[in-house]
């Protein structure tokens, strides 16, 4: 359609230029396994070892064979994408295949629910919703009973079987404060509880519950706000929780005498946290920290969003990285490798005892549980679970032998790599802080607050890798490539990081000139 | 993976069960064109006429030949799906073409960016997201103006250059209650303003604009409110802006004479518009009302957000239903038919002078903007604007066929059937209230609040038409065929709402017996 004509940049150029400053402006054409290949000047590909695996989607690597055949397979055979209110069966077999792996990893047998959806940030707010619907539903009750037990007081002071607390002469008058104290404290929910770091998605809801104030801050008057604690801090948690006046009042009649008393509600509609911060830096949080989770959401009545988008499915070594600290979540969000690579598919799944199922009636998309991404999401966990779990042994061992490897580049240059992070095949390497550096191209490039990208082009460009910084930690590079990655790979990858940092430690400013 | 064992339901049981009320409990397992297949108890292939066509996904049918070849040959070919951040000539291919689209039926040459994300409703994210960056920033502006102004009536006090206004005796103090007085107003937005009837999807931002109270009102406390207006009423439009104190105060010298004066300022993030109501029953935006939308979105500064996910790309005849109206947007969200029946893109456009570049380093999607869906939307535009635009000249064509025929039906049966709505392939059949109906079992059918899910489930059932009401009127049954849709398939539909409309009215209870 373009007869020639050069086409003009609509689609994000301010982005390809800011990607173009670090060299990282480059068109991949085709990709497989751990590699996606560029053209060079005479059209030939050019291999690049690609260890981003697509923001933590490709576990099973760009294009794996079975699953894109099978992909074909479906589109070939005329699926029925587009059967939106019919039967879904394999919408429940994708559910069920779920259920099983979560009872295993859980030790439970309570069920979940799955609720399907078109990218993880949209398994986020479906969550979200049903854990809103779900609170209003409680607050209902709630004050339901809290109106019966003032109109019972009032009853009771009417017929002259009680009497007011001091400094109350007039019945209505105390119902009518009780009420209206209660309604401007109901109207400061629903709050969130976050982690800082902890990155969630970037939809009007989802952006609000993501740490990165970038991101954030400038949408803040959309939605309902997060109460952010640093990780792995119990205190900061409670204090959070402890800072909010999560109480309503109430009348109540002992002994022929009207009090006003308080009771929880809940204020906080969840908390959202990931097992491994994927683009905070890569950081864990600790089993400690998740028995605090389970404790102070138990006291709270909060249920907990456990978000495996980018953790979960194997790439830890177990499908959940959240059951590896007995990290217990109402909610699970999955999307990422649930597509395989080549379907975009999410899921929320619910603990039964939060599930409202008029949340069925209320919730929906044109595009999500379709035939289509459900059925490569079966496929996906059938690869998965082969072999008694091979996939995910495999990760474990190729996120060790990844591991190891870094940790020993940590220790050979201990003047520009501070420390290695995470599980399995999701691992963080950070930088230390080259702002001080003696060259002044590099001292540039790390206050530009860009850094890691700078990073992320030196290495596509002179080693033919592609790797990226976390997106809210500039100084750390994600690894998270698939279980196939080979010995000579992260042999490759160490060699090319060697280099970068020998050219870091040197001051040597060619390793950002091209 | 099952091992023979019965799967149990865990992927929307209760909406499943709804469905079974009316029969609409069927698994389609293949699908081409306007039909759907599912199997009898002996395993052969049933067909179903479909022309709920995928909620308005499928103007091109199921499974197009060519969209599904090529679709089958990306993949085939290793296409790199998962490609972030790097370059996306696909992407800039996609949004060119759609300008060229939107420059020709607009006729204007201002460029419109492009946002791809995975669904309608994050279309509508993102353009509310851009709006409320732009916002932001309009305001910072703003507000940075008045602190000068503020600063240089103190000043002008100060110098005894200007005097207080009258009952004034503290510049500070007048600063500080002009400045509080602002916070307190600023605080109040932003909101949006929509139609009653209106939908924009359902995650935690755009359920709020969506008017159906049953989807919204539960989660109405998560996110920023919109004031609704009735369409086509420009009236209630002007009251529902002046209902809203959308000034700030600033403070200015004049003659020696510091004033207190007001300034408008955006309080409204954007005004968002279906030129074509779907799920609300499809109800025709006029050109009268598109102009009242333009003055006022002009006077009070406020972006408007054209929502053609249902009504564009086509459907109506031309790609933008809008264009037809003479309706200017500031943003366009397009998706369904742009997936093409197999992919899930949705993209919004906005206008060179409302876009902040900005909004390229803090939004983006993990799925979004892959080449699988960037290159499959490619196609669809290719064979939407084949031949000189025949899909839209057959799209109109076909479309007054189906309508001719509904209108005839209207006739025949005017106690069953109120009128025909919508333009081209979007048209709506309202039927009269049956609760008043000689048969009991009409009468509490139509009194179920599931009217049109019922009368979907006699089509099924008796004719194999697949037919549903519109999401947020369930008294209007929708048609949105593809552009195939054959003169012998509106003669089966013609047939089956006939009997329909027969049984009806003549109160036969079989209709409902099943």
């Amino acid at each position: 359609m373009n007869s020639g004509r050069a086409v003009p940049e609509l689609a994000e150029p301010y982005l390809r230029g800011v990607l173009a400053t670090a060299g990282l402006d480059v068109e991949y054409v085709r990709s497989e396994k751990d590699t996606v290949y560029y053209l060079d000047g005479q059209g030939e590909e050019v291999a690049v070892l690609d260890v981003v695996g697509g923001y933590g989607s490709l576990l099973l690597g760009h294009n794996h064979p079975d699953i894109n055949d099978y992909a074909v397979e479906l589109l070939s055979s005329g699926v029925p994408v587009h059967a939106q209110f019919s039967k879904h069966p394999y919408a429940n077999e994708l559910a069920d295949a779920l259920n099983r792996i979560l009872h295993r990893e859980l030790d439970t047998e309570q069920r979940f629910y799955a609720i399907f959806t078109n990218s993880g940030a949209e398994a986020i707010e479906a969550a979200v919703k049903n854990a809103e619907l779900d609170r209003q539903l409680r607050l209902a009750d709630l004050t339901a009973r809290i109106d019966t037990d003032i109109e019972a007081a009032r009853a009771a002071v009417a017929a002259g079987a009680a009497t007011l607390p001091e400094g109350h002469t007039d019945a209505d008058a105390l119902a009518e404060g009780v009420r209206s104290d209660n309604a401007a404290r109901l109207a400061a929910g629903p709050l969130f509880l976050a982690l800082e770091g902890g990155f969630h998605g970037k939809l009007v809801g989802s952006v609000q519950y993501t740490h990165n104030e970038v991101y954030r801050s400038p949408f803040s008057a959309l939605a309902a706000q997060a109460r952010f604690v640093p990780p792995n801090d119990a205190g900061a948690l409670r204090a959070a929780v402890a800072a909010e006046d999560a109480r309503l009042d109430t009348l109540t009649v002992v002994d022929g005498q009207v009090l006003r008393t308080a009771v929880p509600f809940p204020l906080f509609c969840a908390l959202l946290v990931e097992p491994v911060q994927g683009e905070g830096g890569i950081h864990e949080l600790t089993a400690e920290f998740a028995e605090q989770i389970r404790l102070v959401s138990q006291e709270i009545d909060c249920p907990v969003i456990v978000d495996e988008i980018q953790s979960g499915m194997g790439r830890t070594g177990a499908f959940l990285s959240s059951a590896q600290i007995g990290l217990e979540g109402d909610y699970y969000t999955l999307a990422k490798t649930l597509g395989g690579g080549v379907a975009k598919a999410g899921v929320m799944l619910v603990r039964e005892n939060r599930y409202r199922e008029a949340f069925e009636m209320v919730h929906s998309s044109t595009f999500a549980k379709d035939a289509f991404s459900c059925l490569v999401g079966n496929r996906v966990l059938e690869v998965l679970e082969a072999d008694d779990g091979a996939v995910y042994r495999r990760a474990a061992e190729r996120g060790e032998r990844l591991r190891r490897m870094l940790e020993l580049i940590v220790e050979d240059y201990p003047q520009v790599l501070r420390e290695v992070r995470g599980r399995g095949l999701i691992l963080g390497l950070e930088f230390a802080d080259q702002s001080e550096s003696g060259s002044e191209e590099i001292r540039e490039r790390a206050r530009s607050g860009f850094f890691g990208y700078h990073l992320a082009g030196y290495l596509l460009r002179e080693h033919r890798i592609r790797v990226f910084p976390t997106a809210s930690a500039m100084q750390t590079l994600r690894f998270e490539p698939s279980v196939y990655i080979t010995d000579a790979e992260v042999d490759r990858l160490e060699q090319g990081l060697r280099e970068l940092c020998r050219l870091l430690r040197d001051g040597d400013p060619k390793v950002f000139q091209f």
